[in-house]
This record gives structure tokens, C-alpha cells and sequence, in this order.
């Protein structure tokens, strides 16, 4: 048995690691607050427990769920397109439901040949998920720079022209984990007009798209005439419902969504049937992730005047509940790290999103108004 | 885009595709008894229900659930495993949570390497998955002949002393899906020795374990010693649980099991920990699937005596809750299924599962006594 020489050059689960480390600060008896986990801590959308509770009531048996989502859940997702993006999509053609949108991004790849050296690309800071599944499927993984000064958005006039024919996923993660990074329209057009030219699949990763707190972040659902794009949506951030595990697949192109749904019977992810009754309930509402986002946007002030007041550079802030910032004082990622680890607050260090990551740092205020409160106190004592 | 070759060469998994033609007949206006799926129609096991409700009371936040299985579930199957098969699994480091047993076969080849020309083995008469995760993977799959000569376990004699060492996963799958067929102990002695000489793993898909009718069928769990399986199983069969995807993976090796959690954190496959709950109330009661299994027994025997009345040969029968069945004036499963189709029973052909089950068709039993009843009926109307 040779393993998967992937899992030999990965410890773990890079995210997990600074998870695990507030843990074991916490088993050691100190008050920690860990702010690694983009995973709400306030109440999820109430309705979906709602619809839970009345598709358990009196349910005696259990059967196998739709791997594609049923035919009311379908419908949910494609009204909800049309209401938010105008955008009209074919439930039965264009609609695949998924247990959220990690199982989805891990098993893209699987629907195309890479016998010819085709790549996949992202940008080089990006939820680690993308390189692990071209990592474990042995994919070439391109990482397309970022930095400050491109916005955190790979600049696609730098990529020489006869570079792009190699590209088949191209990865765009808008609003971005971890910077909150957001790509213009103008962006997104440009990008679908090389992948129509260079026949690529931009792979839109949209989970925080409905958090947000100026105008609504620009989707590749906006651009409906184009065949070259899958949209990834997801429960978890929109509802606050990470712990049931549901997502969409969204997508013009029937072709593409065709193979979508020839793949996935065989991948056992069909998501059970109460918790598409739930899904359905979050999909139908579009005023709570409005709600979540004002909620948001004042736990952001907090811990924003704080970080301003110690020196911070923080960046974006327009969407997602991810803040990404450095210090002038400081050149390495770990040395944030450290600075914060003496008040017992565990961030993650933007190297954990790839190399270009150093000297920043990532703080999610996906926490409680108090806890935010108590973050602001604990960042007006930083030594510094 | 180049899309996966694996893809273009399936047009639907192809279980589904006798479901889907069970559902056609009945948007004809037909009386059809579908009896392709293995999906139990009787009461799931009602503490899992239980368990469920009670997670969920009072509950308004949601939070991403551990991949691995929280530890009381860790801890319920290893007690499961010690109780039934007298094995001491560390919930730690040995066993691991599973949304359900299908996700969990079809990733089980990423945790190796196939770059030398390792292959992955399987009866030829086998789960659709085991071939379709090596098509999606693009690695070699053999399918090893079975008959009913060789009680359809791959005859291990007949295979080549040298030929051996390219085997990378055997899988097995005992009760045998589709013919109930049972390895014995000694041949599961005898593969794992086969295993250790020529280090490939047995992964031991036993997901009808607990459903028999006489001796309860040997396990690889029986096996302690050995570090060359692993263990898959499910709470589907046992506790009509398919709804809730739930499952396990068990191993004696801890150096395999740290790889496969290593592996799964990026696969997006966590459990809802509300289905967690019910999952622990499922493996902590052994009596139910007992109790199941004395029900799956009388069905059985109904049907069973209406088929040998029309002069069926039926092989098995055991265990599982599925009867493989042949007829001397029938030399094709296409014969057979359009026997059963006038009388608006959808069964599914041998071919279904490889050639060498033409000729066979398998009946799921897995209906209401009442419906097992109108079967056996239907069964004694057919123009034979």
C-alpha cells in the first residue's frame, strides 16, 4: 500500500490547526475567545428550525434523499435567483442541490479530464479547500498572486496570453476568504470573456455573497448568457445554518449541469430529506441575511475602531464577516499571532491561506455583541 | 473543457435507471411495486427519531458538526463493535464517523497513490460504486469473476500467484449485495493472509451485516490482529436509517486510520451533529435490527415459496434483505425483467451489476408485509 503522497506532505487540515490551538489554550485554563472559524455563533435563521421540527413531526420512516435536491427545494433556489440576481434558471436543469458548498468545490474537478496537463487556478490566498482537492485528485494547481496592491484579486493582465489555453477551473471566491475581497462586475466580465476565449470554467464560490453592508456584491449569476461559469451558494453564512450542510449548484450552461448530475449519484452526498425542508424555508427569505448583515456591520465598528486605534491596516470590509489586516510594526503573520495569543485571542495568520498571506492576519466577528465587545477590550490592551 | 471520459461513457448510475422506470409505469396509471431500491419501507428504529427530536429541542444555533464523529458517537460504535464482535477499537484514533457508507467507499481510493499501475479489485457482480470511484479516479478496476459456481465470492485460487501484487483494495462485500452470498470466515482468513503477503487492504463493505436469518454472517472486525482492512458500515440497512446518512469506517490500523482522517477534513462530508444524536441511539441498541431481521425472515419466505412454485432457482438467502434468482426456461435478465413487468413488478436485472449476472435478477424484500403479499401474488399470476 503506497498512500496518497498528498496526505504525506499535509499535517492537517491547515484551518484546524489554529482551531485546534485555541483548544488546547482553553484546556490550559485561560479565558480564550477563538476567532479562526467563520462559523456564526448567533441564532440560525429560525424558520429552518421551524420547517425542520414540522418535516420531523410524526415522520416513522426514513428513505434515501434525492442526490439532486427535490422538486420544491429546486424551485426554492431558482425563485430565490430570480428575486435577487433576475436571473431565470430551469429547476430541473440548471438546479443541483449539495450538502453545502465544500463537498461541491472538492468534487468539481472530478468532471473533467486533466490527462493533458490542464491546470487548475486560484488565487494565492484562497480557502484551502481548492489545492487540497487538486492536491489529492494530483491536479497541477496554479496560484495566481495577490496582494494589497491588486486589490487581492488576481490580475488577469498579467497572465501572459498563451498561458491561459492550460487553464481549465479558474477559482474566484467574491466576496474573498480570507481578505473579503470583492471583484467588480467589470472583473467578472473580463474573466468570462478570457474563459469564453481560452474555453475555461470560472467556478464562482459565492458563500458570503448575501453578507454584505454597501451595495450587493456583483455574482456571476449576473451574467446569464454565458456559458462558462458554475455558481457555488450556500446555507452557512446566508442562514447562519453551517451545522445542516446545505448548498446549491447554479448554473446556465444544461451541458455542464448534465455532467453535474450524471457525477454526483455516485459520490453518496445526497443531503437528507428533513434538512431540504429547512433549506427550503431559508431560501424562501430573503430579509434575514439582510438582517445578519446589520448585525454585522455594527460588531465590525467595534473591533474596527479598536484595530485604528493600536495602528491597524485593515483592508476591504465591504462584505463577509472576515477582517484582514497588518501592521506596520510587524513583517511576519506569526509575530501577529503572537501578539494576540498574549491576550488570548486566537486569529488565524494570513499564511495560512498560502505564502502571499505574510504579515497579515484574519479575525472572523461572526461572534456574539458582546464577545465583540470583550475582542475591542482585549485589542485596546495589545502590547503595542 | 475537456470533460471526465468516465462520464461521457455512463448515461445514469445505473441503479437509478430501473427506479426511474418504475416511476414511468406508475405516471402511466400503473399499480407498479417498485422493488429495485434496497430502502427500507418499515419504521426506522424510533429511538434514532428520539434522539433526533431531542437534539433538536430548544435548539437555535447551528454549528459546523466534527468530520469525525463527535466522541460519544466515537464511543457508542466502538462499544457496538466490542459487544457484537469482540474487538477493542479506540474511538480516537480508530474508528471514524461516515455520511452514510456510499460517500465513504466511493473516497476511499484517494488515500492512495495508483501512479505504478496499482489496481483496485472487486467481484464482478458488485455496488455500482466500487466501479464508478475508479472510473471517476481514472485507476485500473478488475472484476474479479463470480458465478454461482463459486457461490459468487471471487474464487481466490484462480487468480495468479504474481498477479497479486497489483491489487491495491479488494473490496468485498459480504452479505453480498446483489446475492446475499456469505464469505465464510476461513475465506476471509484467507484473503487477509493473501493481503498481508502481498500488502493490499481488504476493505470489507458490510453494510447487511446485521440483517441474517441464521448464524450471524463473519465480519473483518473478526480479525483484530490484522492490519489489512478496513471496516465499512452503515446505519441504513440495520436501523432503516437511509434518510439520516450515517455511517462508519473501522480499522485495527491506526497508521491507515490517521491517513484517512488526514484525508477527510477537505471532503466536506461532516454529519449534521443532530443526526449525530440519532445515530448514537441506533448503535447503542443491538436488539432492533433483530427484531428487523425476524420480519425481513417471514417476508422473505412468502415471496420465496410463490417463486419456487413457478420454478425459480433462488441462490442464498441468508441474509440481506435481497433474493437473486434465475429460471431454467430464462437464459437472460431482459427475459426476466419483462416477465415481472406485466405484472407491473420493477426488479433489477443481474446485468446491472456486471455481466456476469446475466441471466439473474434481484428482488428487494425490503416492502410492507402487506405488499409482500400482493407480490407473492403477482408472482403466481406471471405467464410462466
Amino acid at each position: 500500500m503506497k498512500y496518497n503522497s498528498y496526505l504525506s506532505s499535509k499535517n492537517e487540515y491547515s484551518l484546524s490547526k489554529y482551531h485546534n490551538l485555541a483548544n488546547q489554550l482553553k484546556a490550559d485554563g485561560h479565558h480564550v475567545i477563538n476567532l479562526t472559524i467563520g462559523d456564526p455563533v448567533e441564532r440560525t435563521y429560525a424558520e429552518a428550525y421551524k420547517s425542520l421540527d414540522k418535516s420531523l413531526e410524526n415522520r416513522k420512516i426514513s428513505q434515501y434523499p434525492s442526490f439532486k435536491g427535490k422538486v420544491p427545494l429546486r424551485k426554492s433556489i431558482s425563485d430565490w435567483a430570480y428575486r435577487n440576481h433576475k436571473i431565470e434558471l430551469d429547476p430541473d436543469t440548471q438546479i443541483c442541490s449539495t450538502n453545502g458548498s465544500k463537498e461541491a468545490v472538492f468534487h468539481l474537478a472530478l468532471l473533467f479530464d486533466w490527462s493533458e496537463g490542464q491546470e487548475i487556478w486560484a488565487p494565492s490566498l484562497s480557502y484551502p479547500v481548492y489545492a487540497s482537492s487538486a492536491g489529492l485528485f494530483n491536479i497541477p494547481f496554479r496560484e495566481l498572486p495577490v496582494s494589497r496592491e491588486s486589490n487581492f484579486l488576481p490580475d488577469l493582465d498579467a497572465i501572459p496570453v498563451d498561458e491561459w489555453d492550460k487553464c481549465q477551473i479558474f477559482w474566484i471566491n467574491s466576496p474573498h476568504n480570507p481578505t473579503s475581497a470583492i471583484a467588480s462586475k467589470e472583473y467578472l466580465e473580463k474573466l468570462l470573456s478570457l474563459a469564453e476565449k481560452h474555453d475555461f470554467l470560472v467556478c464562482s464560490d459565492e458563500c458570503y455573497n448575501d453578507i454584505f453592508y454597501g451595495e450587493l456584491p456583483s455574482s456571476i449569476l449576473d451574467f446569464p448568457q454565458s456559458q462558462n461559469w458554475l455558481c457555488i451558494r450556500s446555507l452557512s453564512k446566508r442562514s447562519h445554518m453551517t451545522g445542516f450542510r446545505s448548498g446549491a449548484l447554479l448554473s446556465s450552461n444544461t451541458e455542464l449541469m448534465k455532467k453535474i448530475l450524471l457525477m454526483r449519484p455516485a459520490l453518496g452526498v445526497g443531503t437528507p430529506d428533513f434538512i431540504q425542508d429547512a433549506a427550503i424555508a431559508a431560501w424562501d427569505d430573503d430579509q434575514h441575511p439582510k438582517d445578519f448583515s446589520e448585525e454585522y456591520k455594527v460588531k465590525q465598528k467595534i473591533i474596527r475602531e479598536a484595530l485604528e486605534k493600536k495602528g491597524f491596516n485593515i483592508f476591504g470590509g465591504e462584505a463577509s464577516f472576515y477582517l484582514w489586516f497588518s501592521h506596520p510594526q510587524f513583517t511576519t503573520s506569526d509575530q501577529l499571532m503572537q501578539l494576540f495569543i498574549e491576550q488570548h485571542l486566537v486569529l488565524t495568520p494570513g499564511t495560512a491561506f498560502g505564502q502571499d498571506g505574510e504579515g497579515f492576519i484574519r479575525m472572523v466577528y461572526c461572534s456574539t455583541l458582546d464577545q465583540c465587545e470583550e475582542i475591542a477590550q482585549r485589542i485596546s490592551a495589545l502590547n503595542i
